[in-house]
């Protein structure tokens, strides 16, 4: 097997993952200060960082109480309007830590009145310089385009974010969650479910991928990976959204991807949805949602063991092993996706 | 011609439009004292709907200095969380009225301490009832399952909270809204270049749509309309987040639909877009965006000669002729796509 820059990132997860919750839970207390006068998140993000502060909003306001909402950055970097974010604790996260529009719109929500975080892997980075406080990833360099490692580790800032924020989890569940991921490497690969998937999805044009709540933010992130380094039309959606039109594209040409917890609020919908996608003909590709999810798929790849809150800290990891796996299979270099570089300028 | 139900609701529009705005103009007064005590506004929908409430995020954000973001109803309605929503108003915005979960999540948000308006077609629905305040469109009975004139009503009444809100902006702007959008469908129709694109998206498997700013909602509802109606893999970007992975999809089969106002910090990175992606050989379609635009595409359709604030209530209008076009050149019936009901239920 071709050994790709992506695959050997996403075989460092586990060592990634464990240096960085030993870096950033001692941080806890200092996030609890920093959020003491403040009373609601803002989270500044593009791609697949975007896709991790999905999964901190819904962290933080499932289990913290507080309103925690994405920003939208052209407000401050294109029509240069001040907002008042008096009480707001602004939660900026950038791989590299240099796009200029995530630096930008951090320096505007201070100016605007917020306290500031920033999640970033480039520790001297001018986005870690510009908050007031930086909980910096220990992911190491990562040099395959689609981010893997430096994703996972910034799940793992916004969980110890949400434990700062004193959410109503037992932190202690971090500490499961690099075994996890190397289970979930071992089993994907070796699993008949990935090549089976991988022999059907390489022929098709586009795929629906779908999960809710604590894992839509997975849903997102799996899809802009197949966009990116498999360039199939995967369109990232709530199985909410779905359900309000977009399911009329399911069909035998168009499969869905869906995604869960092995727990929680979302799994049962998550399931019917898997049955409505089968019973119009569709194949549905499960990933974690357990031993019920699975059944209700053509194919499922295992999911973490880790309580709801936690579990998408591992719920990528398969998908991950897909994408790459695909990609290969497409004749595509998962590292270098045309049209892409590692640090993306936006303004 | 065949003349669904569809295209005649889009021409229904300019008169929807204007009855709306009578009705609602008149509102102003009302939505600012409600708002008095808020300091933010967090909107709450699905669907076109939701496209729609994107629209509003930008609008309120940009021309009043509010924060204005989207709230995820699943917190509500699966997770059953409360979050702290003093000094919020909570804005629901749904076409019937009566998807459970919309009124639900508007009944969560006052709970939690927020005022309450709702946005919808359905003047004694529950989500009317529930709220504070209920802006009522005027857009008749809407019978195609693709939302066209209710959506374009929404924007008319978020236009007017705008308004309420205090927005910098002349809400005389509004009245020429209705003329625009006759004058955009009957020059959509004509134009040459809607029967080039019909002809060259036929074959397509999937599409990117491309907006930002106040333009980025109605990138989200094309793209939401060409996957409800024609099926395709349509994928609703901002450009930003374009940059940021997904541009990898686009090539020589995979074109970009660019749309923008005439005006506006975000046109230039539109026509830069646009140059980007005839340069990579791919098809480049643009939607308004003045002359700038239309010379940096493939093939262009006209946009509103309206104020960058109040264009999208005309932008979205020659996509809506392009979907009806496209679905019946595919054999399509728009009026009743594949696994939709025209009132969506999710919990």
């Amino acid at each position: 097997m071709t050994t790709t820059r992506m695959r050997a990132e996403i075989a460092e997860q586990p060592v990634a993952l464990r240096r960085t919750l030993d870096a950033l839970l001692p941080a806890v207390p200092g996030i609890a200060r920093l959020a003491e006068r403040t009373r609601q998140v803002l989270f500044i993000a593009r791609g697949s960082s975007d896709n991790a502060a999905i999964y901190g909003r819904y962290l933080v306001e499932a289990h913290t109480g507080r309103l925690a909402t994405p920003a939208a950055p052209s407000i401050a970097t294109a029509y240069r309007r001040r907002v008042d974010l008096d009480g707001v604790l602004a939660v900026a996260i950038s791989q590299s830590g240099k796009t200029e529009e995530i630096v930008e719109t951090l320096g505007w929500a201070a100016d605007c009145g917020a306290r500031t975080v920033a999640i970033t892997n480039g520790a001297a980075s001018p986005l870690a310089e510009a908050a007031d406080l930086a909980l910096v990833t220990e992911a190491g360099d990562e040099i395959a385009v689609p981010a893997t490692k430096t994703y996972s580790t910034q799940l793992a800032a916004l969980a110890v974010l949400g434990v700062g924020l004193g959410a109503d989890v037992d932190p202690g569940d971090l500490r499961r969650v690099p075994d996890e991921v190397a289970r979930l490497i071992e089993e994907t690969e070796s699993s008949p479910a990935l090549a089976a998937m991988v022999a059907e999805l390489a022929p098709v044009s586009g795929a629906v991928v779908s999960g809710r709540g604590i894992a839509f933010g997975t849903a997102l992130e799996l899809a802009l990976k197949l966009k990116e380094a498999c360039y199939l039309h995967a369109m990232g959606l709530s199985y909410a959204d779905l359900l309000h039109g977009p399911i009329a594209v399911v069909d035998p040409r168009t499969p869905a991807i869906l995604v869960a917890a092995e727990e929680g609020p979302t799994l049962p919908g998550t399931v019917a949805l898997a049955h409505r996608v089968t019973g119009a003909g569709a194949r549905a590709y499960g990933i974690g949602g357990g031993e019920e999810l699975a059944a209700a798929c053509s194919h499922a790849l295992p999911g973490p063991r880790l309580p709801e809150w936690a579990a998408p800290l591992g719920l990528i990891v398969p998908g991950q092993v897909l994408v790459e796996a695909l990609a290969r299979a497409l004749g595509l270099n998962p590292d270098l996706p045309r049209g892409l570089n590692k640090v993306t300028q936006t303004d």
